[in-house]
């Protein structure tokens, strides 16, 4: 299934013991639908307060349902900031999370001096000064396959002990009138990663000298920025390769990488 | 001064007894700020749940103020869904609704299967096929000076002999995936005329066949649609002529019909 939330109101994708968290509801509808306990494994573990557009989950039935219909039911039981935009089915050995092959996340601030109503729990308010350039530089230099220990927030959910090496593909800066989104792709990030590479960026184009090579060789979380705030973050979409023999659907080949 | 903000949880712009407005609340706030009973007239009277992204309002104040710091302070009296964009001097004989000289509404609807979560509170859901011809075939007939009697309902605030004629200047309808978003141009609009307009159209292009200058001629409320829901209506922008002598302010040029 792919899943788009509004993460404001919810302590994360993860079902978790304090607060309600998405995964936890979709859990709960699903099972009322299919009438049997069943269990959805999301592609990624995404935080209190984060967005989506397109979270991908897996789960399984003891027999085929029309999918049309199960989307159709899902969607009629769960709150409209939680939305099921499709379901297909695939082959037994697909895995959301271990099957991906990378993710895009997007961050977006609002530079206006006035934040706009309308984007108030979707973008970070930032209506400062920025060099765009410092952050197109810093940019480049954390594009490649880095150890980023020093991006990376201690998790309590994952292994300590989990490898640190992460590739990012590209960061991609967009500006509009009020508005700054930069868009990240990669194979995986670690547990607060973007938001810690965000803060740090802005940060720089703010006028404070990082140098970013030499963050990355501290593999020291100290050296880097603080955690931009939540509510800017959004998972765009999580990518997939066909695997073996074709066993993807043709919806999930939307989510391929080329 | 230009105002957005999201309507949703307000019963309109105007002053009422029944539920908080928009303008009860900057008026407080201004009030608090300028140490002065203050009033401030909107150029438009905004229903229930129905967004701005540019209301405009005047006041008077006894002095002179810095517009800027002003702004400032309200923002941060201001709850987030309603924002200040500017503030600027104008002459004493500007009046932000009788010196309107037209104004800009949108209104959007969602078409997908499923709507996403982000545009819950700002677009109708209408997830069922359009034939866009016919809609474009009535908007045509719309356009132009016509009485608009058929398209308003009776309003508990304005006279009940208020002239029912209004100029319509343009319709545009933009299409994007999943959106539909009409724009109304014209010099004035009665009680619901958008809304109701929108409801035809929409029924218009969804089967019902509507003839839409016999409806005008009508000039009975029953001959037309139901009102389409508050939340897919945005004031986007009120604009106003230079007037006598050039007294407006640059920042109210932006606003001028060109």
């Amino acid at each position: 299934m792919v899943v788009a939330y509004d993460g404001t109101h919810y302590a994360g994708w993860q079902i978790q013991p304090n607060g309600l968290s998405v995964q936890a509801l979709i859990q709960a509808r699903l099972a009322q639908v299919v009438q049997q306990p069943v269990v959805i494994v999301g592609a990624s573990r995404t935080d209190a307060g984060v967005h989506a557009r397109g979270q991908t989950a897996h789960f399984s039935l003891s027999e085929a349902r029309d999918t049309s219909n199960l989307t159709h039911s899902l969607n009629c039981l769960l709150p409209p900031d939680i939305r099921i935009l499709q379901i297909e089915p695939v082959h037994e050995s697909f895995h959301a999370r271990y099957g991906a092959l990378g993710k895009c996340y997007s961050y977006t601030l609002c530079t206006s001096r006035a934040q706009p109503p309308f984007s108030r729990f979707y973008q970070w308010h930032y209506p400062h000064p920025l060099q765009i350039a410092r952050l197109q530089e810093g940019a480049q230099q954390l594009i490649g396959t880095h150890d980023f220990t020093s991006f990376a927030n201690s998790s309590t959910q994952g292994s300590a002990s989990k490898n640190p090496i992460r590739t990012l593909t590209d960061i991609r800066i967009v500006e509009e009138p009020g508005l700054l989104r930069l868009e990240f792709f990669g194979n995986g990030f670690l547990y607060k990663m973007v938001r810690n590479i965000v803060s740090t960026l802005i940060e720089s184009a703010s006028g404070k000298p990082y140098n970013l090579q030499a963050v990355l060789a501290k593999r020291d979380r100290r050296s880097a920025g603080a955690t931009a705030p939540a509510q800017g973050l959004c998972l765009e979409k999580v990518f997939y390769s066909l695997g073996e023999g074709g066993q993807m659907n043709d919806s999930f080949k939307l989510n391929v990488v080329k």
